[in-house]
């Protein structure tokens, strides 16, 4: 399955760290890039880029400025909508049905969620029916649907590499 | 296992959401409380209490003055030392030693953690080996640990709690 993210809502100042998070999840667990709604932010996307300089792979940052019409595009694309909210049915009664879609574009939102995103949905699934995190529920999403690859994961391009330690650091320089 | 968790290094302007978002992942997935240290900080408090008065539950959020002192009180009581690090060994690889624990103590940082904390660690484990989010990290972790409880947890004394939907929001007030 090709997963990309819509986060709605950003604020540039309250939001940047949890923003970037939600960026950096997606890269990390799988996701092919993510859209995000709200205040345009230079140093959001820079972060993002920064990562991929380093760290490999094409994983996108982009802004949208009209979030309901690119939903509804999306739509019209055969793309699957997710919503992942608290309300929503939990993620093991649904993980069979949205498993069979090709494409899905995954919502999560910052603050409060307009009704109107609820009903867009194809579906609104919740990672457990509590209030926490949309970073942690964006996680759990992606190691379900797309068989955990955050422990698999290699990009291309990469400059620098992790060499696993029981204890302390190792960082390797690979050539490009 | 009994899971608590050590949130190292917050800084209360630039940590308050990220840190509010990992004890909210801790309380949603299953640990008993979180400490923290660096900035004393009684929104970060409030907001967490604020949660346990609605949803329920006696999730503690606490501030540690001395963590270095606190972890080797904590290692002489018998707790296993888990600190969470994308420089670590791969989770998979080392989740059967971890199960084996009564109790352990996650240690999750904000920016830099000192190498200190790499050697007072039982183990230093990856959730995968790519730069993401210390909150995505925990969930993960809590899932793999806890057998996936943020998808069954209830918890005592909740004033409301979610009926899941397909489509919008509905909550129910309980009777204490």
């Amino acid at each position: 399955m090709i997963i990309e993210i819509l986060r709605l809502g950003h604020r540039k100042e309250r939001d940047k760290r949890v923003t970037t998070h939600c960026a950096l999840v997606g890269r990390a667990f799988g996701a092919r890039g993510m859209y995000y709604a709200g205040d345009p932010d230079d140093g959001l996307e820079r972060s993002v880029e920064k990562v991929n300089g380093s760290w490999g792979g094409d994983f996108f940052i982009k802004h949208v400025s009209e979030w309901r019409r690119f939903i509804d595009e999306k739509k019209k694309q055969g793309w699957g909508i997710v919503h992942l909210t608290m309300y929503g049915i939990p993620l093991p009664e649904v993980q069979a049905r949205i498993a069979r879609l090709e494409r899905s574009l995954v919502i999560i939102g910052a603050e409060k969620v307009p009704g109107e995103v609820y009903r867009a949905a194809d579906f609104n699934v919740a990672i457990g029916n509590q209030p926490h995190s949309e970073v942690a529920a964006l996680a759990i999403f992606l190691d379900r649907m797309l068989g955990s690859m955050e422990f698999n994961i290699t990009f291309s391009n990469a400059r620098i590499r992790v060499i696993p330690q029981e204890r302390g650091k190792r960082v390797e320089a690979l050539d490009l």
